[in-house]
């Protein structure tokens, strides 16, 4: 019987692994690749070897960059006195659009019972040794505003807390409220609900 | 500006030209080819390339295949005096399933007044050449049951019947009707005139 050639199955297979990618998205990327020039679809083959061949994880703050240190570690005009604790090196560009000028600290992940991640799978203990040996005037923890989130970030401030090397450092959590640009009849109740508890003083 | 490393930029431009996938995908994706071990990404890579140094367009049929004319045209084996006309070539697996042994043709795409595709931009004048010199008993018009694929195959039929070499042989298109194992309280409209339309007589 004919079938398919093998490296058609083979690439489509390759895509399947890569997450949210079905079957039916791999065969559909796989054919797409097979119908635009070749140079095209060899521009991502490269630009995947590329970037394994060039991209290292910072030691200091495990975030992804060419060089270790990583180019934000490095640079001497940061802000050393304040440490942003996140998840996933992917914030870091989300962060450094806002204009943040202090350094980051790359959890590589969060807490979850139901994924079985533990304190010890992430870069915790780094991350106390670092704040022991760096003294920033605060750490603050930028996980991610849900369940999950919230858990890591109560563990990081138990651990600091219990850290006598820590001692003195203000320990904060990014704020919680409405979203910018949003509108309070659409917005839903545990938003406007942290909007309430976290509403702040207007100066006059 | 500490800004993201360029090879990353580099790969999630690459992943975004993609169809379907958008800019927050491509980042994902190219994350994960991140963080994944480095023979993980790499394996991907690899695929893409084997698959444009491997697959070729039939000249013949315009399937894509390690061989030149492919491995089902070259099949002696195979039913000559039937050749289905399909619109992609992802679809000869789908066919295949079904213990089909024709042969195929591969128009490579549709008609679309939308997207300013035209017959000669479909491999319409190598079916004609190719129906008048392999004279098979009969063309299914396998193009897909929507509005585009079914003025394609109106036209395929036009200029089959306008060609005098084609002459006595029977043009066919696929049945349309309930899909099997539907529920006829849950299907549309336009599925049940169709079935109704092509309703076939019961031998008893």
């Amino acid at each position: 019987m004919a079938t398919r050639d093998r490296t058609i199955e083979a690439l489509i297979e390759r895509l399947n692994r890569l997450p949210g990618i079905g079957p039916k998205t791999a065969e559909r990327l796989a054919f797409h690749l097979l119908r635009v020039d070749a140079e095209e679809a060899l521009l991502l083959a490269r630009a995947i070897e590329q970037v394994r061949a060039a991209v290292k994880t910072c030691s200091r703050c495990f975030n992804l960059d060419a060089s270790d240190p990583c180019s934000i570690c490095s640079d001497a005009t940061r802000d050393r006195s304040m440490l942003l604790v996140i998840e996933d090196p992917r914030e870091v560009a989300r962060f450094e659009d806002t204009g943040y000028r202090g350094l980051y600290h790359v959890l590589q992940g969060r807490l979850s019972q139901l994924e079985g991640i533990r304190p010890e799978d992430l870069t915790t203990n780094s991350l106390l040794t670092r704040v022991a040996q760096e003294r920033p005037a605060e750490v603050c923890l930028a996980t991610n505003p849900d369940l999950e989130g919230e858990g890591t970030a109560r563990l990081l401030a138990e651990r600091l807390a219990a850290s006598t090397a820590a001692q003195g450092i203000r320990v904060t959590r990014l704020a919680r409220g409405l979203p910018a640009g949003s509108s309070i009849a659409q917005v839903s109740t545990s938003i406007l609900a942290d909007a309430i508890e976290g509403r702040r003083p207007l100066a006059p």
